[in-house]
């Protein structure tokens, strides 16, 4: 089943390497049926692509634009002031600087950077946001929003929300049974 | 010019003191002649209220939820998890306690804790967020996400955003024109 | 030796990776004799579960609920607003979800957000914190609070102390004899 | 109505400036009958009253201890560390160094640092705070520790509720009636 | 004495309000009798502008742009995508959201948001940042950048060092003489 | 009564705004009747004079230099490089940078910037701080460390804290025979 | 090609351990043909070497330094206050502490002591800083600094962002026609 | 050589585990010939030993105490409370809670608790605190104030300044050599 024969929902990221992150909101929109299309552009290296993907989003008739961007992540806020379609932005933390031989590298800041970046912005340039690389959260917030307009997602919206429910107590149940401790030792082994 | 006999937006607050902040988000909906229902429903002090709320505001027909909140402010992320209507929080500071008798307070994290407990969601309970006391930007967003549904809010954005341009465009020339430290010296005055 | 037939604690959490960290509190209860029922009631996928679990608690005569959450951490919070039993809440950081590949996840905030969402309740609906993760203290404080009730737990509460207290003494004293560094050079080989 | 001739809490704070904000535990404990000891105990400048106040406590057959304390807000961990009974921290920000001639002081941490010198514990140290200057919840969570001993207080805490309730909802009514607009003004005007 | 006939420095700044401290870099530039266009672009009330004012910039022979904004504080980031002129930011922390009625309003990160935005750019797209409201120091580090090929500017900024030296000798001996509670009496009765 | 012709203390500041925090270090050395030379030396505005000044501190047989900066505060771990002698630093937090027109100015990270700035030098180079604006404390510390060599200073440092703990006791006498919510009014009222 | 016999640019680092990260400046400047001249210059480990350098740097000509520091960070600021040389401060987040036996440092504060370190210089002494471990983007501002003077560095960096936007669209083909999913996919297989 | 027969340094830490941090003081002080005493004193498992900590501490005639602690970090100020001896606090970012079965903890506010914790000391009872984990630091500020009686430590304490400015040439003149790349390689490869 599908809700057009177009994309609804254009994606966007800053880099190849949020794709690591990004790809949630995707299965989410998969996940309902939800065409979407999926590119990079970035704020700072491909500066004139913003207007220019402002237009092809309006005349491909994109319903919301899911933004993922981190460190400065100006480009939630830049796209949305070129356009009147909703945009969700998504703070990433990726670690992709190489600082040196290790594996393991971290973002300085946690996603306060980018979060604070696309959540502040001035009064009369509206951008939104969910939490540091929440996009499966922003993949489920496009689909509310599009609900407004296609009844069924609605429908299916509950019945995600009833699924979780009973997921939940199911857990619960085996918890109180084995009891928390024995419950953990579980968890702990997997 | 109204595009429903009834409310198309619901905004709530936890508290009558959140009215100061919030109130620009009604202001906002006036402006492109939008509906709105206001009330107060504390997740803490009216625990109760909140599936009533959220099947209240589905059988009126909100399109959008604005909630405001501040401090611990679970208000935005418990009214989305009864619902399936998209809920826009606003992470307010205000400065509502009596610590003594000065007459200016402050908040003990300046927004942080409200603007993390609404966008911090666990995956699979979406919430957005707009910047701290971005009443106004919360409204503006609600109109973006109304405009899929009538277009002639497209339209009304569109003008916005021209308006916005020539005023900034205008008080521009006369920095331009006078130079930045008697324009600054001009607003200073003011 | 138990304290009543029916459990006189419970211990929730909004998700089943918690049971990593909330495990830690029902050992401490475990190791004072104390009954405790354990479940999953999350305040965004089983919303409707709050009051509901309420209800059992003052039906089954719970006398302090232990209730840990990550990220937003509604949960404490919400509970507490249903029930007049104290909840003792437990900011939590767990490493769930899956960014990407690398095995070594990090939660944004290091607990900075599920502590405020916790603590920073609106004046009128109280709820108590520990340090995050700090589980174990969450269970050894619900024991203070039960031995106002049952005066061998006060007994049993000065032991535990004594025992701390010659612990950190006999550790002390090698110390001491060997030296920090010798101390520190046997510590890091394990 | 009073539920003891002796008092059932003590309240302490480090500093008499503390006052300020510790008078509102005072408050909550007064509207529910119940009797408190006040003092100053100081971690720093009455080192040694430590024991003794526990001692003291103890003896007096207090059943819960609320300590104030800001900046290195040692008093609420250090008091615990001498005694069973439960204590309750409230992380304090006041304005009482004398920085300048300006009137207008501000704490430079905005009671973080108090805030988590109190809920940072080390395990087995168990030590519960409620959030910056909240000292009216932590009134009420004694009370909630109280009730379990003396269920008239459960009965009183679920009036309370109630009154909050409805307290709620007139002002809910009230803002729906006269839109959210002027309520607001007339708020701001008082 | 002028460098060239034309402005060697532009500068720009998201929002009128931001004048107020964007002025002490004019002053700066004015005290070098350097030549600046000084305007208004708006990252997001005028995104189109963006490219115009960095073709302008280039073709006016600009050698610095000094750009200054607040919150999200998207514009030196962006200006400096459009342009190989080097970019100098100022995060700005002003106080121009019309919350309430109070006179003295904060924002809410201190500048930090605005600080991280314009540091944290990705690698490729260099933008350098002063602290927070220092724009008379990015005023004095464009005179440092221009004095590469206009000599005589060492030479005055040397002066301006030198002077700078003095006067704090001045000030010292005073204070020395005085000593410090007298020298500090008569500044604070200032 | 005086230990020495020569001042013992140094007291240096990178600028004369500091002197409004920086006098409480001079009023506690003043009581213990300590000698102290008090300058300003600037790191950035006269980086020549940190030699100097270090040549004339062990020259003058000074046994320890409080310092006292804000900002970058560069000033104590400096001159600590250039000298053997204990150096003691100051964060300040003060307001006096001219943003605008408003009387109440902010420091933009309360202090923190500061305090991070000297506590978090490498290893090899030691420093020491006291807390944000406690130049009292850092008078205090400088006392501690001259008693080792004048013993009479211990005599007067127990002095010192035994009217500190009568000054604590007579206070929480009167708080407990006023009962905490009339005292606070009578502090209130002050 | 080569724009001067000797070094255009002074690189400098408080210790040896910052080169890994910061070669990525020396690495941009050689992609663009410019000399450098590269030494570790401790503010506190030789002090003596600042007013040293500072001369060394003028006499060689170096039109831009560019200093990597840590921690406190203090050399960036020091040098700039020695010289007429625009600086280019690089704050650096580096794991050369040796806490334990763990492969796995991490430096307590992510970086933003160095950052506040370097940007919070008082009024009246300029240094500019790039985000956290970005010596890159240092590189490339000394780049832009420098094509005041030579424009063929103005068409080179031109060259530059045009592939940086080749590259981008590049890899954003590849991702509209795998669609996000698979592209992720591909990516964490790496 | 030796200055005592007794130890002249108290080194004490809240938990074995500081062991792995702290061992940096007593390195410094064997490299300098003092001798200390080593203990644990937890302020929260041993209350009861501070008092008498301090009493055996002015009866060995300590000159200096050096304490380490985490989290809540009261150990420093607690033990200042109780003697006239200077204390030099640590705080301690050590990772020793066991909350899952991977083998990397992290402490959750990266040592700043533990850092404001020491540093912000109400007026009156003086701590200093060296940054997060930098015992070493500690050890050699002791040295710096044993150096005031006895001045051998002073020659030894500008022997070492030397040997590390040297040390730090010797690798500058190497970078230099081989230029920043290939040094960092070579780092990089170790």
């Amino acid at each position: 089943m599908s809700y057009s024969k177009n994309p609804l929902v254009g994606i966007i990221m800053g880099s190849s390497s949020d794709s690591k992150v990004m790809h949630s909101a995707a299965i989410a929109l998969d996940e309902f049926g939800i065409k979407h299309e999926d590119q990079i552009v970035s704020a700072h290296r491909t500066p004139t692509r913003l207007p220019d993907y402002a237009k092809h989003a309006e005349k491909q008739g994109f319903k919301v634009i899911i933004a993922g961007a981190g460190g400065s992540a100006h480009l939630p806020g830049m796209i949305a002031s070129h356009t009147t379609i909703p945009v969700i932005g998504v703070p990433i933390m990726v670690y992709n600087d190489k600082i040196n031989s290790d594996k393991f590298k971290f973002s300085a800041f946690g996603g306060l950077d980018a979060l604070l970046s696309i959540s502040e912005m001035p009064t009369g340039s509206p951008v939104v946001t969910v939490g540091v690389n929440k996009a499966a959260n922003a993949g489920l917030y496009a689909i509310k929003i599009l609900a407004n307009e296609f009844p069924e997602l609605k429908t299916k919206l509950k019945k995600h929300k009833e699924m979780q429910h009973k997921s939940v107590l199911k857990e619960s149940d085996e918890m109180k049974k084995l009891g928390l401790v024995r419950f953990a030792d579980k968890k702990l082994k997997k």
